[in-house]
């Protein structure tokens, strides 16, 4: 069996892989080599899908990245619109895509999905196949093999990263289920794993078979994402003892991950109110030693409904710029409905506004080009460029020409914008 | 001529706009008092309009308010289309609302929407009337004189509160002109002054008449709100020595206020990376020993085109947080346009959010009800409830029906929510 990248690293070795990452982010090979080695940084990929992925590092001293989600529903299976969802993830820059499919026919879904996502690093969820499947294979619950059972088929098939919620044991489960919180479990897979260990009196089966699935993802050499079961769902609940207890767990398979040479992260919440995200980072970083912070929102308000791709945009900028790596997209129907293609694009769009203004905090110079840039051609009037240099030229158009009117500078200030009045009066100094 | 709303309060007294603030806000009317004697919190109105405004206060210890930017310009001027954007920032929650307008009929156009946006507080800013008015009269630079009787106008015309920028003297408008900014004055209301100091080779009028302008406000007992010429209009311009020379100006010019007994905030930037936001906060506070802060944005880059609402509302969360206390809304047409009334209610929804989450820090349990209520409501799929918490009742119940399908829980997880499978583990112990 060939070694891992991680191993490859950690035997002194630059991975080929590494060097393309630190040439698409600027940064030198042998320090993203170390930190690849130490389990500071990831790279998504499965070694089925060689070659046909784009290589996305998420990690201390690289960009941060952003994930979109995609996936048909029980009520709303339309693969179509689902494709569509994709494309627009790619288009609009998204790093890394996620099915979190729940229904039927997931093997087919999946591999529709998988494709249409190319060329990003794709990403599951495989407790819900496992469960759904399962329940309805065995009329009850399944047992603990089909969990790895079905893992193993989402190697096979190539998928770069998994989600696996092995931190929340039966006790965690248990003691969340009776705790005062608002919302115990707000996680999907976290819920239906905490069922299945009510029901089954058996232990978490990723966490009793850890050392187990360890082996299936170093065979595939692909990425292990360690789910946050019991994140808080509402900001009332932040930093409370299960969402830290259950990081202590993750924590603690994230040091036999990096033994076994096997690339691993760690998700995040969740709902936090502004004044824990830093220290949620901080502690994270802390436990994990350095582990990649994949972060879903955070949200920093429950009350955002039908707009929480702001309230999550506010929390993970935040995070980003104290170090989280990798950001969850929130559309502006979470909470409400599957979001339609639209809305997948306008959460896409926050996150990436999210990310960019924390990673200028991180990086600093290196990642500042295009607000100069766009500075500079703001005052200059120079419309077509900054539409070029904006997320979404197309909308950006759009709002300039709203009123049909084409002046020199907008329709906000007209004949009294500050760079038409002042100009005469920089010429001899204007850049 | 009687006594100021803040001389009254330093006298000892507790006026009745404090008592009816206090009630709003349910904090203690003798510390509100004290608070407003000291020029820590204002109140804003003018007594000719006494009676028909909602009494909003702005500063420490208060919730933050948000302020929408409404007006005609010089190429789209629809003044019915200004009305109905009063009318939404009335229905949505803005808690002052500011008129811009440009171009012709300036006296008509604020009396409209003055009366359009009651019952909130009204602002304006006096320099655009007399600049744009000044030219068309004189022909040229209108003198010293015509500032001052434009301001007098809007005060008898019962403005709440006036943008005034008195700090950019005339040695820091030249200085700007000649900086190495990327953009040396991004704001109006500063660039036409600069422009008129530059012409006339004058000083800036507000700034050489303060105790002129200090004794017409007493007068009316409105609220100036010192205006920031030099904020930085570009991430890579913040927190620069034009920025902070101006704030000193400004902080200055806060004493001399305090001491007549006049209401005074100052206003902030800008564009600011989020590293620089708490820097900028507590250097103001301090240099003006705990003033009301209103802030525009700050947004955290430049990128945002289109998305503007959202680089400001991280920014303006983040502010708020720390100790901003007025937040102006951004819509998603700033640097590009005009708003539209959608844009108008989209920017205010954001700037509420931010400001919300800043008040969670900023102020606790006291204000964390609709949170804790609307993720009750989520745990038990109360959809009706959760729609008539939100900010946008209306849109959140199209987006929950987006797809036609009716469901106990939503159409993202059908029937494998988190809330459903668990219920039957949790009945013992629900809330």
């Amino acid at each position: 069996m060939a070694k891992t990248v991680m191993l490859e690293a950690r035997s002194g070795s630059v991975p080929e892989e590494v060097l393309e990452v630190a040439r698409t982010e600027g940064v030198d090979p042998n320090k993203l080599r170390v930190r690849l080695a130490e389990g500071r940084v990831i790279i998504a990929r499965n070694i089925k899908r060689q070659g046909r992925i784009r290589l996305v590092g998420v990690g201390e001293g690289l960009t941060t990245k952003v994930n979109v989600n995609i996936g048909v529903s029980t009520h709303v299976n339309d693969i179509e619109m689902e494709k569509e969802k994709a494309r627009i993830a790619v288009q609009y820059g998204a790093d890394t895509i996620m099915d979190l499919s729940v229904g039927e026919n997931l093997d087919e879904v999946r591999r529709i999905l998988m494709e249409a996502s190319e060329p990003l690093p794709f990403g599951t969820v495989p407790t819900y196949q496992a469960y759904i499947e399962g329940v309805r294979k065995h009329g009850g619950m399944p047992d603990e093999d089909f969990f790895l059972q079905v893992l193993e088929r989402h190697l096979r098939d190539g998928v770069d990263f998994m989600t696996i919620h092995a931190g929340i044991t039966r006790e965690l489960a248990e003691r969340a289920l009776k705790s005062n919180r608002i919302q115990p479990i707000v996680s999907r897979g976290g819920a239906l794993l905490a069922a299945w260990m009510m029901e089954t009196g058996s232990e978490n089966p990723y966490y009793r078979n850890w050392d187990y699935i360890l082996e299936l993802f170093a065979e595939y050499d692909a990425v292990i994402s360690l789910g946050d079961a019991l994140r808080p769902g509402a900001i009332a609940d932040a930093l409370d003892e299960l969402q830290i207890l259950e990081l202590i767990n993750n924590a603690r398979l994230v040091e036999r991950a990096r033994e076994k040479g096997v690339q691993v992260m760690v998700e995040g919440p969740g709902h936090v109110p502004i004044n824990k995200i830093v220290a949620d980072i901080r502690l994270m970083k802390s436990l994990t030693r350095g582990a990649p912070y994949y972060v879903l929102g955070p949200l920093v308000t429950d009350i955002g409904l039908g707009y929480d791709h702001i309230a999550a945009a506010i929390g993970a900028a935040i995070a980003a710029a104290e170090g989280a790596d990798l950001i969850c997209y929130l559309t502006p129907a979470e909470h409400l409905s599957l979001p339609n293609p639209e809305q997948v694009k306008e959460g896409l769009i926050a996150a990436r506004i999210a990310a960019h203004a924390g990673d200028i905090v991180k990086l600093g110079r290196r990642v500042m080009e295009p607000d100069i840039k766009m500075s500079i051609h703001r005052a200059r009037l120079e419309w077509n460029k900054m539409f070029k240099l904006s997320l979404d030229p197309e909308r950006a158009r759009r709002i300039y020409s709203q009123y049909g009117v084409q002046l020199p500078s907008c329709t906000m200030c007209g004949s009294y914008c500050a760079f038409l009045i002042l100009n005469k009066y920089m010429e001899k100094t204007r850049r």
